[in-house]
């Protein structure tokens, strides 16, 4: 048993009754298990059913949860959205993190076109171990958080917009070619992977057994 | 003869005699006259040949100037850039911008990546009458810049940039879905156009015959 | 309190609590706001229960207007639309510049293609000081507009069309590339952007205090 | 021996020696004979050693004609282009019209960014019984030509522009989507194509025998 | 009044009331009126209200006829599909073009994968004097059958297709690149815009007093 | 040592000395070595210095032999091409599939503008085993070949073509979306693919020792 | 009447009745007839109404087979997925192949990422005549498996992902641009095609007479 | 003065006399220099006059080194390459993360068509702190790599290939859609910033004043 590591079902296209079939399996064996990309009325009653599950809306995720997981990785998680409509992607990537074994604080709605919201937490930003940025239409937020630290950014690009954001092509395009160097994109709404990755990038040097 | 104003010959794709033969007929009609796209070894002659004439080699452009044009506009146009490899594009739309009768400022290599650097001209950037920003790569500069003032932001996407940057697209994408919206775009590195549209943005309720 | 300057709330994907809740709190402090891109079961409850509040379906906009706001803006701005399908991005536009303290102008269904159409209003579009144009398909009109006159010229591409319109995409790409050189364009369907570029174009000039 | 009608030669990528092989065996036979796409350095010798032979640079064309073809087209073909910088296009396909035996006039540089250059034209386009438009850039020429006439209009997109004119992509797509209706297109650059689809559609209803 | 020259009214996108509105205005002064893109729920209130009017459910147009046109285009217009499923575009064209004054044939369903279909209709092809070829997929049919004939072919691209087929965005630059030459293209889907043309190109050199 | 089975060196990028460098490890223990995508003048002194080396310009392919492979192939594999621009690809892959052991014929120039051209060859298609087809342009030609026979048909789109060829991105699509179910296709221009994947396809069934 | 060869019929946009109309004057003459692309609601009424009638939903393939079809194909085909969402696609094809007269072996959810879970199934892939193998998101199965063997391997792109997946296109790119040599791709997500033309493969070298 | 720590110049577009000047004021403060994207002609007289300086051709990178910076990092970074032509980016790379502070392996041309040269170095992988995989074509390696560890890895798409791969696009989307989650992705070619990005990484957790 690998304790506090997650069990992780990509939960778009299965139906309730095939959930079920999984966890029905799993659940004996895990302490955390998540299921991504799930609706309510798929997953409400799996939570009905499942003891220690809950279902986060805004995330679109459903979390069976033993124990809450041993805080293994090296420093802080900080989670930030340009706009509240980027905050279900965040919050998949910081529900993600923390089943990971992470500590993860969140920074929500502080994008460049008014940038003194952002720098009013100068210091919470400074003092994250790694970044995860969220931001749709043109994307820039990452490259603005990641020209205050020499912290590592994951740049998630998000759906938000209209036009020629197209579906978020244009956010994710505008990462790649950041001005910044301690920058990398992960595919567009990608949360699971974002939270995924920085509790990698959280854990390099710390004793594998106690990790994973 | 409209005083002040001048006369644009695009000069891509012409050779230096179909260049010199329209310069002939326009100079002894015109006050001022610009030649953009105009590469130096097609440049260099004419300006030899044409009193008052000047080669400005970053922006590819030459005037000829009779006599320095009437300050009709408004207000300032300040044009920024995120790096020094916009410069150029930017030249082109200070001089084309000057020589429509405007007070033109500059300010370069300010981008998005080391905040601090654009927000030790807060004042300058917030006295601006119109404000031009040129940048390739993601093209950020724009929204920040926008979201500081009230004033109308030209947005220029440069081709700077190698890889996923598409010779200018990404920028220009960036731009056009900026959360600010004091904000319209051209077309990648248009220097010339940037200047002529803040120079007639400059120019309203001011009386036509003063101005052109 | 700023007199006559709206606050605005993007609706598009905000349930009516969420804009219940936001106005709540706005309604107090400001004489004008606008909520745009609301559709018509989320904004008549609102409408029935804010006073001073008015839904415009075609721009799908809800205004809540305590005051006239006073006209600060230097000209008039005039608003065209090449088709029928285009007018409700041009309400959008007309409808915040005004909130935004101009006086606007309307000119609908005088598209390229019928070229005598646009020709009998001359005289309209020579006195406009600054002039937005929505076209879809092809997106020709903002060009020819702009070669009639010396005023700064702000091209919207809707997203009217099928086919190669590619939901816009090509009268976008069709505008970038006028060979006018007055012209600026903003994202497709973006009238509220247009209204509000207009807006700060037709306030160059004017004392902050007045227009702010 | 089909009397007055072309042979045709793609000449690009093709050596001076593989032409000259190709036009020694058709030379006999044929009494015009068209080499398009072919630079002055491997036309020049091919003039000088057949005889009725000529090469037009602005086209890109080298034209073996014995006597100059038989008029069998019903109307005059009008040629038209919107710059300067689309005329060898518009050569191209005069010179490809007038060797299939058609009367080809032609009206250059009468874009739409001053349309009243156009105007100046009303009657001779009027009477056109085919009409080709080439434009580059954003390609509005063709919709508001076919919106002044009754006749066919073939539209070139040229590879004018720079930016987002992607190589003439921009101007095909606003072609595509005219709002006129007596409008088809053909490919970038395709003036051999525009004049043979002109020819094509002038022969309609004439005798086989007499056109062919 | 123009006899047997058609009004058309764009349907997409307008409700019933206002289709109706402006047929009432139209009826007294037309002898014939086609309203394209209309859907039967639409279309069925209108049909029963207005006399002389039939809605084509496949071509989804409706047609107000008060008497058959005259027949004044020079030749027989021939359209052409690759499939079954291509025909509702091809419908929309052969009633447009009827009703501006032509006689149409058809000719369904001859697709190049087995190309003795196509084959087996040589005589009928070689009569028409205008050929519209609609295909969606691949696209390839229009350029086997100009291989076959002198006539202009009108080539239609269609959204038939999936994966790759891009809505008809394959089948576009199929024919587009055609290497046959007596080819121009319209917009994918545009059956009504390929009608008007053939139908343009079938009345040059007809009388403009008889034709319109 | 595998007795005819080639070693392939990627030419592309690689020096002569590189290459030298490689072949002379590799030339005591193979029997056949291609080195593709390598020009003439890398080739020249290779050829020179190898014994059994021949370069072949078209296919800018260099061979060394010492013996000619055994026939281990099943059928016959015919090369067929639309234009005479698509040969150098298709020697490409006839030199390929030649070196693995296969028997090669090759149908040149017999796109599908001119039919039957292609149709004088029925009985040599008919009797194929595998059939690649090589075109640019539309690419429509692999659909119309698959069409007349039940063999395996590999389609590879070359670069042929200009405007919206795309570098061969439309034949590429259209052949993907062929109405033949008889074809997969491989990479643009790459004719080196479509050999190799034909001789796989034809020693289908072979005793494996035997073939490799 | 053509033993055990199937007959097929596209579902796609084809109604009940149609469907069932083509069926009865099927029936009777042959022994398989398949019809793709076809959804439950539509299907389960003809399985209802023909003998010999099955419904595969994952498929959504309907078969009408009287008898088994005899096996001619030279080897085994052997069609593998990445992962479980590739499933249907898979299973089209193989259902495809089986009714073409081929031994079919599957192998399900082995995707990279655990590229274990391949290994543990080498002898299997190795002793396959021909392999299908349908990916989705990167799609870079089909290079390992083709690395793995010397016998062709058609891959099919599936349309499974988000983002940039773009509904298979990187999946496609991923496929088209494969290190390895022994592959050719057939358009996203269609595993009619890749069946097909992995039966044709299957039969080559084999008497016409015996397999069609 | 900060230790270890380098200045970047990005050499790219800057000219010799350029690239000296800003070297001039920097050499005295920094212990290490790193000029980017610089070719041998401009980099050769740079190496000539500043002591200290070294030009890795390969990369094409020059760096000023006074003494080798401190190892401050947490773990090795591991740098894999798919291709022998992936080198170059691989270097940049390397040089980056060594100057940075970090020990650095490397493992070249173990790309996924002969996975078994990968698997002969499993022990090497799973040591890894961090792993930087760059890879054109299909750009399937850092999946493959990603799979079989719990490190971070940072996927490096670059320019090599032809045809559909866009110019390195196509890896790029492969590894945006990665069905492995410990993976983010930098710009088509930018081995700098995956270097720099490995660092930050690797100096997760690090007391800032050790590492800067
Ligand atoms: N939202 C998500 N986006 C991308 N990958 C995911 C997501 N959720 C889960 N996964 C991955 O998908 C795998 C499970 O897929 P499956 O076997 O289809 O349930 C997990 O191991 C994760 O690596
Ligand atoms: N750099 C430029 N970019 C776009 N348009 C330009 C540029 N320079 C000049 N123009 C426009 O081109 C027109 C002159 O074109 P031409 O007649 O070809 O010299 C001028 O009136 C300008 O409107
Ligand atoms: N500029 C051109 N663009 C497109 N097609 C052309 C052009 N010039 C010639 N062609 C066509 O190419 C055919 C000759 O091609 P080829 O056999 O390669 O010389 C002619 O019959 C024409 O139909
Ligand atoms: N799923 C499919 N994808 C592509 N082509 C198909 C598919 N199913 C059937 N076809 C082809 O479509 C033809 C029948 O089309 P139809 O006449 O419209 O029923 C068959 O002969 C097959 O070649
Ligand atoms: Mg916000
Ligand atoms: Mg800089
Ligand atoms: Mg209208
Ligand atoms: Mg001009
Ligand atoms: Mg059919
Ligand atoms: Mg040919
Ligand atoms: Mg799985
Ligand atoms: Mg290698």
């Amino acid at each position: 048993l690998r304790k506090g590591f997650p069990e992780v079902i990509f939960g778009l296209g299965k139906t309730r009754e095939q959930i079920a079939g999984i966890l029905e399996k799993m659940v004996p064996k895990e302490n955390v298990i998540l299921v991504t990309r799930i609706d309510p009325t798929t997953a409400d009653p799996l939570v009905a059913h499942f003891p220690d599950a809950a279902y986060f809306p805004d995330a679109r995720l459903l979390r069976i949860q033993k124990t809450a997981p041993d805080i293994t990785g090296t420093g802080n998680i900080l989670v930030i959205t340009a706009g509240t409509s980027d905050i279900p992607v965040a919050e998949e990537a910081a529900l993600t993190a923390r089943a990971m074994g992470n500590r993860v604080d969140t920074l929500f709605d502080v994008g460049v076109a008014g940038i003194h919201r952002l720098f009013a937490h100068k210091e919470m930003i400074r003092q994250a171990g790694v970044i995860i940025v969220a931001a749709g239409m043109e994307g820039a937020l990452p490259s603005v958080v990641a020209g205050m630290v020499g912290a590592p950014v994951i740049a998630v690009p998000t759906s938000i917009g209209y036009g020629t954001s197209f579906g978020g092509m244009t956010a994710l395009l505008g990462m790649l070619n950041s001005c910044a160097s301690n920058i990398a994109v992960v595919n567009i709404d990608n949360g699971f992977g974002a939270g995924y990755m920085a509790s990698s990038i959280n854990h390099v040097g710390v004793d594998k057994d106690t990790a994973l």
